[in-house]
């Protein structure tokens, strides 16, 4: 048994393996327009907005420069607290799309508050729902609300790559005009696409760069269900299959995936392991490493029993270490994960 | 059986769907890197370069333009000629990376000539060697020459997207300082992943800029066997399998693909249909429609026999039809196509 316990890519959903093993679909054929069409429908009921779920061929940053730049024009001033690695990334893309980007900084593992974003003279605010270098939530609907009320016209961004499926999202419930996410998260799919959600208020505001990354030739493609692009098919079939399973049973999944986050967490803390996260994200659970035990001590008891988990990022690497559940695993594996956990933390800990 | 006869995506080699069905892999970790590193060396062999070969998760369109921005800077002189589909898109990319780009248009069918492209004052030249819109192969090398002997100090870039694999290409020996390619076209994978091949002299001027598409920062996670953005793992482990079981009988199968192009010409010229390109790609046969025969009618004939055609692009739609071997698809399954052809054409012709 191979135990993929990475905050993503993540251990495969069944129904993506099986959707990944069927014959090549040509993106221009009624066959893949039914299918392209049926993911962007379940990615739009997952994201709930009613506005569209945009389907990118690249990667979750690949989705994060599309939002930032077809959102904002050069010059514009946008608020980007950061607190974390990917939070990090949304102000380097902000400022390579020419906005006039100021960025918070709290240190890695705690989240911004409403009274911090609560300033008025923005155009935007770049938030990232789950903080999956830290392990950090932060209240979305909280935060836009106050962003909102002091920058009335002004948009929200959130990175939602660790919180679709994962725990709750909304677009227009949460005050969020667009959203990011990715394939390989809890998606359960390999990673090769990105999603942009844009609510009605966003779709009316659109302000189209680059060519690749141009989202209104994405819209005009994707309403008849093709793509500007040739895209990755045979992924979006997978991600179709999978949404088509979970979606139904949302609930139940989301219930799931905290209970299991918060099994690691309880191992780790029953060791005295100390968590990075001020708001815990049920995405992934990180901690500190023991006092005087290095990454590569942790790393190596995990891959002993076919494990394969991460370390820290940014400042934190070297310093901590993460799991996540978030993959393809039900509540028998995850009390199996919970026992390994315990085996190799009773073996790199002191005897006390 | 499905057939289909697209100009990609193609049929998947079953050594890509072998890959595609193996367990997820995280991407930092050493077996992910093993195989990223081997995809690279493979894809440098294919292209033939001692430079390097970057694999982008994405499509063939983001590799072109990601050539064309790290390449040139915004105001520099590019010659464009324009003879069908893709060729569009370099001009169209160029002007949106703001360079000064000059087209030469020809009508669709037809390639440039060496005199054509003989012309002091540009900073570079942009090529597609297998017109895949019209299944027109040009003379890549000796129109590199000729623009070089005009401009030493320019860069030639290439669009290898339907040639490599399937006719010979090379960097340095064609005097192409850099190519892009796809992984759904002669590389018999699924869509996903775009690559964009750097000679030591293109490596030597890059003018890096964009942040996904930043090939400088790519370049440097790639040396190590990562990349700078999630990348479409699955895919890369996809095009390393399929590499390791072509590139050591190359020849044949670029005579295979080629017979097998020629036998589509010779059962469609058989039936006194029209070629549409002055000189013939081994990727796609490309025929005008019989007179008086719509499209949709070819269409139909084929999908009553369980095959996917493709038609025109631009100003060629409703007036060619496309068919393609350039998949997984051997000797044998090649008659098979030619006789399902000659099927269709005996019921679509008038007898005469």
């Amino acid at each position: 048994m191979d135990w993929l316990l990475t905050p993503g890519p993540v251990r495969l959903h069944p129904k993506a393996l099986e959707a990944l093993s069927r014959p090549q679909l040509h993106h221009r054929t009624a066959p893949a327009r039914e299918v392209f069409l049926k993911a962007r429908a379940l990615l739009k009921a997952a994201f709930r907005t009613e506005g569209e779920v945009l389907i990118l061929t690249g990667s979750g940053t690949l989705a994060m420069e599309a939002l930032v730049k077809n959102l904002f024009a050069p010059g514009e001033r946008v608020l980007v607290p950061v607190y974390g690695k990917f939070s990090e990334r949304f102000y380097e893309i902000a400022l390579e799309a020419g906005l006039e980007a100021h960025r918070l900084d709290y240190p890695y593992g705690q989240v911004p508050s409403p009274a911090d974003v609560a300033r008025e003279g923005y155009a935007g605010l770049l938030l990232v729902h789950s903080e999956t270098s830290t392990g950090a939530l932060v209240d979305l609907p909280a935060l836009s609300r106050a962003f909102k009320e002091a920058n009335p016209d002004a948009l929200v961004g959130a990175d939602m790559v660790t919180s679709l499926l994962v725990w709750e999202v909304a677009l227009e419930a949460y005050g969020v005009d667009a959203a990011l996410s990715g394939s390989q998260k809890g998606l359960m799919c390999p990673p090769g696409l990105g999603f942009v959600a844009l609510s009605p208020r966003a779709l009316e505001r659109l302000k189209p760069r680059g060519y690749y990354l141009d989202l209104s030739r994405e819209l005009r493609a994707q309403r008849e269900g093709e793509s500007a692009w040739t895209p990755a098919i045979n992924l979006v079939g997978a991600v179709a299959a999978v949404l088509e399973e979970v979606l139904p049973r949302l609930e139940a999944h989301l219930s799931l995936k905290a209970w299991q986050n918060g099994l690691l967490y309880e191992v780790g803390e029953g060791f005295g392991l100390r968590p990075v996260p001020e708001v815990r994200s049920p995405a992934v659970a990180a901690f500190y490493l023991p006092e005087g035990i290095a990454y590569a001590r942790v790393k190596e008891a995990f891959a002993q029993r076919g494990a394969v988990i991460a370390g820290g990022q940014g400042p934190l690497k070297g310093k901590i270490f993460r799991l996540s559940l978030m993959g393809a695993y039900d509540r028998y594996e995850a009390l199996g994960v919970a026992a390994l956990f315990r085996e190799v933390l009773s073996e790199i800990l002191p005897a006390s």
